[in-house]
């Protein structure tokens, strides 16, 4: 009889991968080892192999918190008292729930209104100075970039190179759940373009160290009221539903469209409209994610309908975050049944028994 | 250079435990092997050694996952076509998110107005039959009962005997995660008992199996205003900030006193301002959980004033579900700030710098 070990968090894990000295003091919440579900109704509907990479089930709710155990980590390693982020939520949550276990003062500047629900509350939990501004993301950024450059507090967004060394492990583990194969294709929500980056950096790691088979296909989806990178142009005001992808101008984009192009993949954008059909579907396969999420099934639904994606082809949709960040949206889109007197007849009734 | 083996669900993990065959087909979204996080703070403070099993890390945000994957398991294996629970909200989310994982038709029956957002959220996206009664937790119960005892549905409350097999798991990780070793003191909300009544049973069993070294003494705590176990009586309007344990009834009574006698610990309550308090501490170790999840550390400290918790105990608080289960709450104990203009100095100001 032996004790199972259980999972220490993603620099613990793939030490071997991380920028990390052996007595570095590593601050984790126990980030990764997220769910690989395999969607039955919707590979039998696209006849492809799909795979759901559930990133909501991290600590924070959010595939943010690979890259925020790995940027905190340097810091207090750097000696660092203080962390800054620009963020459409995600992002800020991680910082504030790692900052405060790391005992840093954590800042956070958010687009005022344009954030989801949930990820406003877990940055105000967590003790971060919350600063709302009359702006959007990308303005949001540009303060936050000349605040980090001149003044002694650390920038955790994705310029920050240790989101994206901590990010990419998530592609370890898919490659990993898959018994030390690569998917046929990864397709992933493009927004400020970080995590499609991560994950071919993730991929080509793997397999120069033999630990997987072959490349994936990349594939990334913005939302099509701000797809910048598939316009070729900065969008000003950017708008979708999806708003942890509501970015007009990507930090990573050159990155971004390097790994489209390098893994023969694509850049392209899908429809609010399809983000809410998808986001519907993943819940009838028994998982809840936020909107945004949706984009990479948004992405495989219409890419199998243009024959860019063969039959039985093996595919990973990443989905980046919880739907329970954001019951605003969710709420908008069904509808909340009436009370009824705990009548047995009438419960009956509407069970159809 | 080996490929990781990550986590393949509580029934995979644990199956010499389960009560399952070889080549049952089993329903997993990969829940548990969730973190159990040092908390340094309250450590510090409190003279313990504090570690939070975080249960919010589950698909679908709480402990209840434990249970209904083996709950939903069975019923598969039993042929069963419909599922129904009644709940304060993790039941259903999670009985949602599994039976539409199974593809069975899924009810639940919940208390009006008296369920948390997300949870509410969750249970609609999912595709279940959400029904509201106009009475408490209790009464859904009743009627929820009456229906499985007279039509081809199964019941996945506590009730179900699998749901307790499933949670005994998280009894099972602590172990393992502590190296092959039981903390001295495991604290846990009690609501309707049959977490205490699971861990108790895991621990048991895990010593039995040679896997621990001792059994944890299991304290139990209730919110006072459904202490119906400490007060020795059924409570009919149970009323507590902590809705996920507003029960004032609880299903697993007796077995709840057990595990508390059993184990030389006690069952206590804990106010609604203990809990918050409690709450917003937790989140400042980086740990966001629901409102009654907090009520474990909460007794905690209770405990340690009142010096039941000797100085240098090795602790494990249970927090069974995740803070994004209830934005409002949340709110409610914080000051949203106000929006700003995107000016330096006025946000240099704000940061302190």
């Amino acid at each position: 009889m032996v004790n199972r070990k259980l999972w220490e968090g993603i620099i613990n894990e793939y030490k071997e991968f991380m920028p990390v000295r052996e007595n570095t003091k590593i601050i984790t919440l126990q980030e990764g080892n997220t769910p690989l579900i395999f969607a039955e109704k919707l590979s039998n509907k696209l006849d492809i192999e799909l795979y759901l990479k559930y990133e909501g089930v991290n600590p924070t709710g959010s595939f943010k918190d690979r890259g925020m155990t790995l940027a905190v980590t340097k810091a207090v390693e750097n000696g660092d008292k203080a962390i800054i982020c620009a963020s459409t939520g995600n992002t800020s949550a991680s910082a504030a729930a790692y900052g405060s276990k790391a005992g840093l003062k954590t800042v956070v500047i958010i687009p005022e209104g344009k954030i989801a629900l949930g990820k406003l509350t877990q940055a105000l939990m967590h003790g971060s100075i919350v600063i709302p501004i009359k702006g959007n993301f990308d303005n949001a950024l540009d303060i936050t970039r000349k605040i980090a450059a001149n003044y002694p507090i650390t920038l955790v967004n994705s310029l920050n190179p240790y989101r994206i060394e901590g990010q990419k492990s998530a592609a370890f583990e898919v490659c990993d759940q898959l018994g030390g194969v690569s998917p046929d294709i990864l397709a992933i929500p493009v927004g400020n373009a970080g995590n499609i980056t991560a994950y071919w950096k993730g991929f080509k790691e793997y397999y120069q160290a033999q630990r997987t088979n072959k490349l994936p296909k990349m594939l990334g989806f913005e939302a099509e009221g701000s797809a910048a990178i598939v316009k070729k142009q900065v969008i000003n005001s950017p708008e979708t539903i999806a708003t942890a992808i509501r970015i007009g101008n990507p930090v990573n984009w050159e990155k971004a469209v390097d790994a489209a192009t390098e893994s023969k993949g694509s850049i392209d954008f899908v429809t609010d409209e399809e983000i809410l059909d998808a986001y519907k579907e993943l819940a009838l396969e028994g998982v809840f994610a936020e909107p945004a999420s949706a984009a990479s099934v948004a992405g495989i639904k219409k890419y199998v309908k243009l024959n860019k994606i063969g039959k039985g082809s093996k595919v990973v949709a990443v989905l980046t975050g919880h739907g329970l960040k954001d019951p605003d949206t969710a709420l908008s889109t069904i509808q909340t049944p009436e009370a009824v007197e705990p009548n047995l007849d009438k419960i009956l009734n509407l069970i159809g028994l």
